[in-house]
């Protein structure tokens, strides 16, 4: 039985092939295939398996430089993709409902194929139709089956041209006009046109639009959203009054056509208003059950986490792919040596090792974390099906949403300073176009930007943490949370006093020390930004001008190390679980105690400034314990490498082929390109040799 | 007089338009053209008027999304284009060598309109031409006058498929046969094709490509240099024995053709060995006045100062154009305010003031080191020229190489953050290709790979500042170098001793108070780096591992900081010159002081570490003082980008135009897209309702 079990698994988890990567791999102190099944479990392989080999067997997704072709092709390609995903029918509606760790993973597969397609299925399917599902009422589920059955296709619409942030000061406009019962959308003018929409800018048929509901009586109600038809499904031309194009090419993500719409007086049916916070009646009285508009608004951009814990996911799988290949180049690249003539792998060059390995550590814990708090957010959306709306409830929403709002901005970040420095290491090689680093860095760079520009998010989770601490200040509310992150917080008058003290000053580094270092550093911050804030009122400043003010030193800093401290928390938690089968239990320490010192010596000035640091010893202790982790890591690093990586097909880089034959799949890319040999069409001209100062400008 | 000459500049330099820029140009404390005219002259500046105008005003160099073209396409384009450049004659061959900042100008302008171009003009006159005149002789005169006249087009063949970094590890072999008095030029095997070289994908006739000479004794004498024509200049068809092609797209600069050659058993004239450091007789007898191989070998490859001072200003022109166009959308986009209705431009944010000004002042410090830097090398050279090679002339060769192989990594890599974080700080906007961050962040990565991989050419620097100290301790060599960048570590005894003193802790900073703090900087990290080769030594490491285990924290952030210091010295003594108008000294000494302070705050960790600074204020005043220069600088930022900004034509975005008129401008751009509102072609595909569960994959 066991025996079969394991041929099962051999069979799902074929061993790697043979070649120049097999003596790292021999080195490695770990099974990667144990590694994988702990991580994922059997059934998730198996997913994950069928979804790779129908894509992998099917010749529409053979990629041809998809990023470099001419924007129609790419965005043809993307479509006719989307729909044979639909097609092969990876999901059911039940998978999508009852199995959120199957989404997340679909998505991951979809993502490391390519983002373009990922992306334009994500906006389709779940936010266009999730967003009727979770602000409509059952008037509007046609609209959700219809876009599961892809006879309409969708898109988001909420920014204009003149407004992201600032999502408040929306201008487009819904007049309800009680004559005809419709509703009247209108963008008063350029500035205020929608933009930015994915899939707006070719495929959408619908929209779910947000815009200013205003009553007869001439009362602005707030942002609502509305399902508006805005092209044909049948031949794809705009309807009347709707002016909608493609606002073209982007830096990536070129296989997702976003796009722009202007209103000229659009008449919609009052139906058609999405109308879960408040709807208006046929005669235009508006009817509500939240009375406060500021929080009717926060109602409506509340599953705002889920994006975010979505573009978490996106960056994650975006670092993973960028890792797997400028490891596996490092690990059989080699350049220089100790005698001439004889060469080493990159990889143990100390300097490539600190310049990679920590973002492999990151990986795996940000992998964690996103994973984590995704099934944290099912968990309260479940909560919310069942209406379970009570304190804790929505205290929990209040974490999460600090969560998700700092959660976007590290992952994403790390993903784009990790893909570039992955880039920079594999050197001009990692320049050319088919190592795929530029399209990966290229594809995450916007999950810096949309579902909220990063520095802009981070105050939610910075304001999150301030407003406990104002309330325990204020009246003894205890610092505490559904999710024990902030918990820790409260101890905060003894935990300031704390000073670093590592038991022996040794070569090794516990990540509990690490932790304790988080602990007090997040404390000070916290403290530090409160102490800034009411020096900046006493000085005169007000409410707008004091929050603006202490961003870059303090708040910024402090919503950026709570959530490093609560990221690699959980990822030690993680290490540490009794089901940890004893042979994985070094390897993954040693990546938590990895990501943990890194991360923390970001912030080496604030614990010297701060004086919890003193002397030189501590510093030097702290540098000494990143070289020697990444040394320890360095013969795990290619088997870390195969859990993480998708099939060749998938993973798409010469120069990070599990087989290791850096050049030869190099040179074999290079020559299969296009004309690679042909006279360049352009040869006569060459010929026609210059005429010295023909045109002669006016010097 | 004074009026026409006012007059004459006015016409050379006239107001920018009027909008909504308007605000903050009325706020500057300085007049824009006073110091543009300080900083270039006024030759200068009609020589890139000229250069300007004549581009604008030919419809070839008319732009069309260029680096999304098909390659074919975009590269006919630069090759045209390039031809052009060449009949307009801008610069004279006398220019080339006596007007090295004419030269440099000119480089300038073509990068700014588009790397591509820029490159394939490096690569064919200055790099191929000037190799041939700096490493041949009389014999090879007739070479680079057909150059000049494009009657041949020229590429530099160094690097092969599995060496960069480690020039001397080239496998191409030179054989050299005394009965037909010919070389012949191999490549042993795929591996060693040569690879990455400019100009040979498709356009190259001649190339200098560097091989292992071999005589016919069997004897191996080292790389050297030799010319081979690769294709024939009338039908651009490769020469027989020689595989040459194209190596694809890459990240960026896709109007260069970057290529590859394998030779096979090529057959070259003897004469068409360079032979200004070694040469072969008719008989096959070698003969040099230089013995020893390294040393010969460092002769040959000694000039690379040129190329990497080069690539400094390439960065530095790519982060000019970043630096404007973010700060001219920052001026102009408004997102919330103090209250509802009234929003503010983002650049009045702190936070946006913190993430974009300090990288405008590393622009402006920066700028000026590389161009004075440039003078130096051009005086190198004429020394050079002179056959003035005494010792002293020895040590600046060897400081500007020191200076040259830090500057480079510190420029690249100051930009590629610098557009980055413009382009995060444009939000979305920046992300649409037409705002042409992308494009610069593109062209600007290969800043950081080649004339030397960033994190490499660092040690050159560390081991150059090591070998000072080594010979001060060893038998008392003062601490010394012609251009005196490394006298103030003769004293370093008793400037590590030194603790941080301001005399009061104020909100300001004076530049000098960084520049101490940077001395002491780096005579600690100097100091611990040798130290760390000793322990490493003592401990048992060979040579080659102790310099290995001693970058990370020791010799790279040595090397870094020494070129950062270097940077901000040479701008303070610019700025504190005495012909520096009395109207400019203000701005000019904030931008060195923010310049200065910016770049310390990275080591703050280190200047506590090892003592410099203690207790927790010191730190805050440093970060006070960044955050209130940038708010002293933000009025002028507008200003200081017209100082920097070419016209409209050539900064080429929308988001970044003169005239401030932000949203017009991005909307008439978007609007004038191709296909902006047409019906996609494969719109009947989406009418093809998709069969869910076709294809049907084995789940």
């Amino acid at each position: 039985m066991a025996s079969t079990l394991q041929d099962g698994v051999k069979a799902l988890l074929p061993d790697p092939p043979q070649g120049p990567l097999q003596a790292y791999r021999a080195r490695a102190s770990f099974s990667w295939r144990d590694l994988l099944l702990f991580l994922e479990g059997e059934e998730l392989l198996r997913f994950k398996r069928t979804i790779f080999e129908a894509l992998e067997g099917d010749p529409l997704f053979e990629k041809h430089g998809d990023s470099a072709l001419p924007l129609e092709e790419y965005r043809a390609l993307t479509f006719l993709r989307c729909k044979r995903v639909c097609e092969f029918d990876f999901l059911s509606l039940a998978d999508m409902i009852q199995a959120p760790l199957r989404v997340q993973t679909f998505l991951d597969c979809l993502g490391m194929y390519d983002w373009s397609l990922g992306t334009k299925y994500i906006m389709d399917i779940l936010i266009f139709a999730s967003a009727i599902f979770r602000s409509g009422s059952k008037r509007h589920i046609l609209y959700t089956q219809k876009a599961f059955n892809m006879e309409i296709f969708g898109c988001f619409v909420l920014t204009e041209l003149s407004h992201g942030s600032n999502t408040k000061g929306i201008r487009t406009t819904a007049h309800y006009d009680p004559g005809s019962q419709e509703f009247i959308l209108h963008s008063p003018d350029f500035e205020a046109a929608k933009f930015w929409v994915g899939n707006m800018g070719k495929t959408a048929t619908h929209a779910v639009v947000f815009a200013q509901l205003y009553t007869p009586d001439g009362h602005c109600h707030g942002l609502h959203s509305f399902v508006v038809q805005i092209r044909d499904p049948r031949t794809l031309r705009a309807m009347p009054g709707v002016m909608v194009g493609d606002i073209g090419r982007k830096l990536g993500q070129n296989g997702l056509d976003n796009g722009f719409a202007v209103f000229h007086k659009v008449r919609i049916p009052r139906q058609d208003l999405l109308n879960r916070t408040g709807d208006v009646t046929p005669e235009g009285t508006y009817v509500t059950a939240i009375k406060d508009n500021r929080q009717r608004f926060g109602a409506s951009l509340g599953s705002l986490s889920f994006g975010r814990v979505s573009v978490m996911n996106m960056s994650v799988t975006n670092l993973k792919l960028a890792v797997c290949i400028a490891l596996r180049f490092s690990a059989t690249r080699r350049q220089f040596g100790p005698s001439d003539g004889e060469e080493v792998p990159v990889l143990e060059y100390q300097q490539q090792q600190w310049r990679l390995l920590p973002y492999l550590a990151a990986t795996f814990a940000l992998h964690h974390f996103s994973r984590s708090l995704y099934v944290d957010l099912m968990e309260l959306q479940r909560g919310r099906k069942r209406r379970d709306r009570g304190p804790q409830h929505a205290e929990m929403d209040r974490e999460i949403h600090a969560l998700a709002s700092a959660g976007k901005p590290l992952a994403s970040w790390t993903a784009q300073r990790g893909i570039q420095e992955c880039r920079e290491a594999c050197g001009g090689h990692g320049y050319l176009a088919v190592s795929r680093l530029g399209h990966l860095r290229d594809n995450n760079d916007p999950n810096c930007t949309y579902e909220g520009d990063n520095n802009v998010l981070l105050q939610q989770t910075s304001n999150y943490l301030l407003g406990l601490l104002a309330a325990r200040l204020q009246d003894g509310t205890p610092m505490r949370s559904p999710l024990k992150t902030v918990d820790f917080l409260d101890a905060y008058p003894a935990l300031l006093e704390q000073r670093f003290c590592s038991p022996i000053l040794q070569d090794s580094w516990d990540p509990e020390v690490g932790l304790a270092a988080y602990r007090w550093l997040v404390c000070y911050l916290l403290h530090e930004s409160d102490r800034k804030l009411r020096q900046e009122k006493i000085a005169g400043s007000s409410d707008f001008d004091a929050r603006n003010n202490a961003q870059v030193y303090h708040c910024r800093p402090l919503a950026l190390a709570f959530m490093e401290l609560t990221v690699a928390q959980r990822f030690h938690d993680f290490t540490q679980q009794p089901d940890v089968p004893p042979s994985l239990r070094g390897v993954l320490g040693r990546l938590s105690a990895l990501y943990t010192v890194w991360s923390l010596s970001s912030h080496m000035a604030t614990l010297y400034q701060g004086g919890y640091f003193s002397g030189e010893l501590v510093g030097t202790v702290m540098q000494t314990a990143i070289v020697n982790l990444c040394s320890q890591l360095k013969d795990d690093a290619i088997a870390l490498v195969d859990v993480l990586a998708p099939p060749d097909f998938v993973l798409d880089s010469p120069i990070g082929r599990a087989d290791g034959q850096l050049y030869q799949n190099l040179w074999s890319a290079v020559l299969q390109g296009s004309g690679v040999l042909e006279r360049a069409p352009w040869w006569p001209e060459l010929i026609k040799k210059p005429v010295i100062g023909a045109p002669a400008p006016k010097l």
